[in-house]
């Protein structure tokens, strides 16, 4: 939709591809960043209308989802979710499960997973003991003998790869504000590391420490933690301190620490292992990152199953697709292909060694942190490239596709507004912006590890998908 | 000077109360913040003109300044302040001193000091052993048996009354570039505290255990760290963490945490004297105001003594004046009376308790922090009052009166800018811009303590007083 005038110059009001077709023609060509209600399709601007709510059917279908969506807001911005232990293996929280492995994103086939993830499932069959060697690892999981299922079916969320097996440790999080729990596991640094598909010896032999030192380390100091960390207390005072909580956690971490320092030292444990858990901590600014997930996981199951909503209770990546699942729509999820991040490389990889999105980390997204949070984190474009201004420019964007701002999560760029939390797929499709998410970004190939940071958008076609479902839920065809 | 319309709407140019006046008479005032060079003084404007570098005159007393101000500038922009050691008692450093009294600022007599600096030196004296009771404390001060001496005089800074007493511990910090040692107390915390004027018995225990269990479990965790731990990369950090590192040091206190927690573990102390340490420390979000106070000290020393520079290499207040130090003028004291903090005040107190601008922290400023790195902490508005985009235009303002853009504080507001470093006199007078200073607040009544936090200028008196004295050094009348 363009509007070309004699000198040939025109705006261009959205679809790029019309734009760069005039570029080639020698045209300027300014873009607005417009689309037509619907994502351009008739028949989803009808269906939309029919979605929104009208003052002349107060039992309409809008209105019905707006009811939903208050009650599904309300349970976000009262969740308190506190870390109250570690479990020293997450068999003891999954016992039925057996020699499964947990992954992200929407379910998936081994056949299917992208090469990070088939990295990270490999390493975590050689620190189980499943098996000697990556080719033996490979042939088992290719035989179908360790069934897959994803984190979010297990009420869990895992960075990148998301790979969580029977022997690893997992947080536990209960959000004091409804009793449901959360689970995640332990963040292992960068570079090298399971979750990015990386799987030598090393890996598994940090996988191990994490499992036989800092994990009962991190129990017994959780022990004698009175009601347990409020994990929501460190996100909200990180958002002063330059963090969005998801790409960087430099100040949760170091929040955290102090948080646990003490208690760690009091509990009695081997100094030595006192001294190294610190240490790894310490030296791992994302250690965090895995808390910020879980504690948005436990914040938005509490508002997941309200009949109706059309809030966006997780957004997850397998490497292939991007799910979506939506408070109103049960276990469904509606899936697209993945769109691949833009962002900044380590030193010898480039965009084309770039895996597409990937990771259970967009959960943060979902309430209210990372993309819709970078309005806080001036500091993380040195990582993911941009500017400062445009960070504090997705921040503002993100207020176009969400119901309320967080009165928790002030945003001291915005003048301490509250972050944009609570996604409805209504806005994302009328308007066409799409949710922003700050990411890792992981080498395609298995075995590598994590090559840059970036950002990447969540596709249109979760959206459209979801507003269909949950019109016919409704009763809408 | 004011360009009147006939509508009677104007412009008013400076001079604020002209612009009152044209209001009473109903007019529409629009004031644009400008200053006469020289503040208005002519025969100040002259003595500018001279001391400004003019090409015909390439050694004329300008050029002699300018050249003077670049080896200043190098010398604050290379230091690196180490904190290597912790000593004991302060009477290690100063054998010489006896039973003398550090304070804050320029000199000052019992009799004139304000009432937060005479009661800090009442509690020191109670700290000390030297008297029972306060009312005995305060006539053998009143008696001038005991002497004092400004901090500035022996290396150190001291944060608001400044009071450094032979048996306090000092930190002690080494400037790599230059070889140079500059030292500090241990920050106590906030509220009823010795450096605010408080001097109960709590106070006093306080002291005490500083000086018995955190200062020896620093000290041997120091003797752990080759070379000690870098002030500056902590100060440069922060910056990035929402810190302007005057008054507000929530994450470079926890950075330093960071930084010592390990160490102390593996000293082999007591466990329950590393774990009181940590505690104490990871409770105070203000622990590391002295460490950033005497890594300024350190910076600016190096760059003071510099023959023709001038630029400012220390602004301290003693409760009743504001003193700069100017690099080319050696121990000259420039004086004019301190003016009134401007914040928000804690549950209670109201701005008539406050006392005038007390406190060594604005060695900071002079270094680029504070006031000037203003634009890196948006959060501390919540505690100083004012909107983010006014703290964002205190460090634009300061990037008027200074020479450089220290490479190694960057402001992500201002798209990673340096910090604006290096006051230079001749600037100040020229704009009528006067640096400002983010600050405590003491009350005004010895024994209470802080009461709030705010905002203050430097008095343009002594800019002026030191502008003639660096004329009169270069033997100009």
């Amino acid at each position: 939709m363009s509007i070309v005038t004699e000198k040939l110059a025109a705006i261009n009001l959205g679809l790029g591809t019309f734009a760069d077709a005039l570029r080639r023609a020698g045209a300027e060509v300014e873009e607005i960043d417009w689309r037509p209600p619907g994502d351009g399709d008739p028949r989803l601007a009808a269906l939309l209308a029919e979605l929104t709510s009208d003052d002349s059917e107060p039992d309409g279908p809008g209105s019905r989802i707006d009811r939903g969506n208050g009650e599904a807001v309300s349970r976000i911005v009262g969740a308190k979710p506190m870390l109250v232990d570690v479990a020293l293996h997450a068999r003891e929280i999954w016992p039925e499960r057996g020699r499964c492995l947990l992954h992200a994103g929407a379910p998936i086939a081994w056949e299917a997973m992208c090469g990070p993830m088939q990295g990270a499932a490999i390493g975590a069959v050689l620190y189980e003991g499943w098996a000697k060697t990556p080719d033996e690892a490979e042939r088992l999981l290719a035989s179908g003998a360790i069934p897959f299922s994803p984190c979010h079916h297990s009420g869990a969320v895992g960075p990148m790869a998301g790979i969580i097996s029977p022997s690893m440790p997992l947080f536990v999080v209960r959000n004091e504000d409804r009793g449901n729990f959360a689970y995640t596991n332990v963040n292992e640094g960068i570079g090298k590391v399971l979750r990015f598909g990386a799987n030598d010896a090393s890996v598994v032999e940090r996988l191990k420490w994490i499992q036989t030192v800092l994990a009962p380390a991190l129990k017994a100091a959780l022990r004698r933690i009175e009601g347990g960390i409020s994990l929501k207390a460190i996100q909200s005072q990180a958002l002063l301190m330059g963090d969005e909580v998801h790409s960087r956690n430099s100040a949760a971490t170091l929040l955290f620490l102090n948080a646990i320092s003490v208690p760690l030292l009091e509990s009695g444990i081997d100094p030595r292992a006192a001294a190294e858990t610190l240490r790894f901590i310490g030296a791992n600014s994302q250690f965090f990152l895995n808390l910020s997930m879980v504690s948005s996981k436990v914040t938005m199951d509490a508002a997941h199953g309200v009949a109706g909503s059309s809030v966006v209770t997780a957004i997850a990546r397998n490497g292939v697709t991007v799910g979506i699942r939506v408070s109103g729509l049960g276990e469904h999820w509606s899936e697209a292909p993945a769109d691949m991040p833009v962002g900044l490389f380590f030193p010898g990889f480039k965009q084309e060694d770039a895996n597409r999105d990937l990771g259970d980390s967009a959960i943060t997204e979902t309430a209210g942190f990372g993309g819709f949070s970078l309005a806080a984190s001036p500091a993380l474009v040195q990582l993911v490239g941009g500017t400062p201004e445009a960070a504090t420019g997705f921040s503002r964007e993100m207020y176009e596709i969400t119901l309320a701002q967080n009165p928790a999560l002030s945003l001291p760029a915005l003048d301490f507004k509250g972050a944009p939390t609570g996604i409805d797929i209504r806005k994302v499709v009328d308007t066409g912006i799409r949710p922003v998410v700050t990411t890792g970004i992981a080498h395609k190939v298995a075995g590598i590890g994590q090559i840059g940071a970036g950002i990447v958008r969540v596709p249109m076609g979760c959206f459209v998908g979801a507003l269909k479902a949950l019109a016919a839920s409704l009763g809408i065809a």
